[in-house]
């Protein structure tokens, strides 16, 4: 086989077999491929696309290029959800402990953040002692005792998506859809989880901006899942508003604990139910999705949900008393509030500024080797559709370092476009995928 | 400026702007710009194309890469042709004395042989003593004395050409309008000519399959030399069979020796007859194309188109009594007479094949580092068109190595497709560009 060959194979519009796709794929993982060949392909691939079969192939072909978890010394049913990235997005922290209340087993592998997204893991960080680095027993042990844990990915998994994602990020072949779904399912698919909802985002704060694009990446992401056997769905979801109100590390964690107390904000409340009900119904705890969402609010309204999350953080080391006091979190030195330039309605938020805003604050990195702010963030006291005056304080910054201010307020105003009629603002849930 | 973007916008279909497409070739010939951008680059013009403002940009980007030739010191209009590359091409050994022989000045830059098409280099150094290797001084001083020089590319001429095309070998981006023509005219504007004459091929020996593929090159082509300030005009001619009866080096010195004496094969002199007719009306030494048709056949009859080559030949150090003797080109080993298996029409010679033959005989290179048997190559008794007997001699083997014979015969056969009914061909000159 020659990489010339297959390059000009998919040059041509002609699906790569099985073999093939797998010779493409580990072969550039054991560097006997140039990256130069490898940039082709994926630019040949770009234009061409690739069938669902291929999708499939290359999805497995990554899965398999590094360690598999093995999840088989943990009892019940393996549910996970993933988001395609937001900004805001703290909903892994609020699904898991809903749904691990519920009898099914959250063995949550997650990443760190860049750019514009956070990371759940890096959120987690922000609780004083919790430990993301468990060993693969310690692990297993937690999962089994408390029915939750969520760790970041210490092992090599799925090196090939390593290796390609970086080589797509400098040949601007990222919106790729075959290169989407094979970077997302084939990490996803190297965990062991019988039960995965998908969330995938929507607008100007996610990488598919139309709802038909939206569609019809979900649609492939649930047929490849269905191809390795998983039981999956996907929900579309808006990323045209931020989700929720606090955009930060810890802040984000407040956010989810009060979410779990019951005073969440609509919005948040609203996608979180969706999620957990949809992971509830496919696991079998629940034979509607209507009975699910019932199920989801009782345990939000007992406590249950949130003393989970306690278990959970109390188990991987943290400081369990985060969930009753805030103060144990540390508090930003620097507070500023952000008034409102002219009166009128917020009619569109652009959230990856926004989330850029929040970045410049401290709470993110650009590179892998910046270290995060876990304090710095933005609260959002007005969102999409509110009426502001001239003056009205419209956001909270926090960060530990004033110089960070001024370039933060200005990607934040840039974000905001104001209108003096209510805009109409489409529905959160666009739909699902099944 | 970032590379990302640059592959991004051409991606997107945008035009890249003059300053763009400069800071790409330059540098990528300087290492600034590595392997795997410059492939993604490739595979999205590939894909998107490029316009005549890009691709004239991208062709003196590639011109001014290198050294440019200055010919000022040459007296008199200057004049050059170029073929796509054929399979018993050697119509630059007749068409160059032709011209000059009528006061055209050919300062001829010419490239070697690899795979199934040879080089004229190539070819000029079957003749003994022949120096291809001139110095600045020495080139210009023969073209002076003489009105001819053909020379070897020693310079460092296009270096931009040199780091793309081998990237495009082996990314599978060879077959595209726009680096093809950068990479023709990129180097032959860097000589210094007044007027150049284009041989596009059309068929299975050139990469140019069909008529209207040809034709659009030729079209685009001929345009970036207007944009270049050149006279050009392209001809359209057919690569379906191959050109005259002899391929290989020494063999096709001899069969160019021949026509300049009056007996060349008819579709080599027709096609001579058109390149050095059009080079004389282009630069002003006919009024019209068929009075320079009536020069060449003046200069073949009266022998002085023969005399011109001889004198180049003396000037540039070779023995110029091949001309009169062609045992001074010594004499291959082996001559081997291949029969035909059938009776019938040759209907289809398949010319890349037929190169592929001459190859395995010894007479072109797989790689830059083979060395060529001069004396290597094939006679073709029998050519498309022709009914041939079964047991019939149908072409002549030349080498020096028996064992070279049966992989030789193999192609050479696979090459042939015969048929019953007398074949209907096409005209050789299937049209002008101009």
């Amino acid at each position: 086989m020659r990489m010339v060959d297959l390059i000009r194979k998919k040059r041509d519009g002609q699906p790569l077999t099985r073999e093939e796709i797998r010779w493409f794929t580990e072969g550039y993982v054991k560097n006997e491929i140039p990256d130069y060949q490898a940039a082709a392909m994926l630019m040949a691939i770009y234009f061409q696309g690739m069938n669902r079969d291929e999708i499939a192939e290359l999805t497995f072909a990554i899965r398999d290029s590094g360690e598999r978890m093995d999840f088989s010394a943990i009892k019940g049913v393996r549910a996970d959800k993933h988001s395609t990235g937001g900004v805001g997005d703290k909903t892994s922290l609020i699904v898991g402990p809903i749904v691990a209340s519920l009898g099914v087993v959250v063995a949550k592998i997650s990443g760190r953040g860049l750019g514009h997204t956070g990371g759940t893991v890096d959120k987690l960080e922000s609780i004083p002692g919790y430990r993301t680095d468990l060993s693969e027993e310690e692990f297993i042990n937690v999962v089994n005792r408390t029915g939750i844990a969520i760790v970041g990915q210490s092992r090599d998994i799925a090196p090939a998506d390593k290796k390609l994602y970086a080589l797509r990020d400098v040949t601007s072949t990222v919106e790729s859809i075959p290169l989407i779904v094979s970077s997302i399912m084939g990490k996803k698919l190297a965990a062991d989880d019988d039960v995965i909802v998908l969330d995938v985002k929507t607008g100007s704060g996610s990488f598919m901006k139309t709802e038909e694009d939206s569609r019809n990446l979900a649609s492939i992401l649930v047929d490849t899942g269905k191809k390795a056997g998983k039981k999956i769905m996907a929900l579309i979801t808006d990323m045209d508003r931020p989700l929720g109100v606090n955009v930060g590390n810890a802040l984000e964690v407040e956010e989810a604990i009060e979410t779990l107390k019951g005073n969440g904000p609509e919005d948040l409340v609203e996608v979180c139910t969706e999620l957990a009900g949809w992971i509830l119904k496919l696991a079998d705890k629940a034979e509607t999705i209507e009975e699910a969402r019932e199920k989801v609010k009782s345990v939000i309204a007992d406590g249950s949900a949130l003393f989970k999350l306690q278990q959970m953080i109390a188990a991987q080391g943290g400081d369990p008393r985060v969930v009753d006091d805030f103060t144990f979190f540390g508090k930003a030195k620097v507070e500023k509030e952000v008034k409102a330039k002219r009166s009128g309605y917020i009619s569109f938020m652009n959230t990856e500024e926004i989330g850029r805003a929040s970045l410049l604050l401290g709470a993110g990195r650009n590179t892998m080797a910046d270290v995060i702010d876990m304090t710095a963030g933005i609260k959002l006291l007005r969102k999409t559709g509110d009426y502001v005056n001239e003056g009205e304080t419209i956001a909270l910054f926090y960060t530990t370092n004033r110089s960070r201010l001024d370039a933060a307020e200005a990607a934040y105003e840039g974000a905001l476009t104001f209108s003096d009629e209510a805009p109409v603002l489409p529905p959160l849930i666009r739909g699902t995928v099944e």
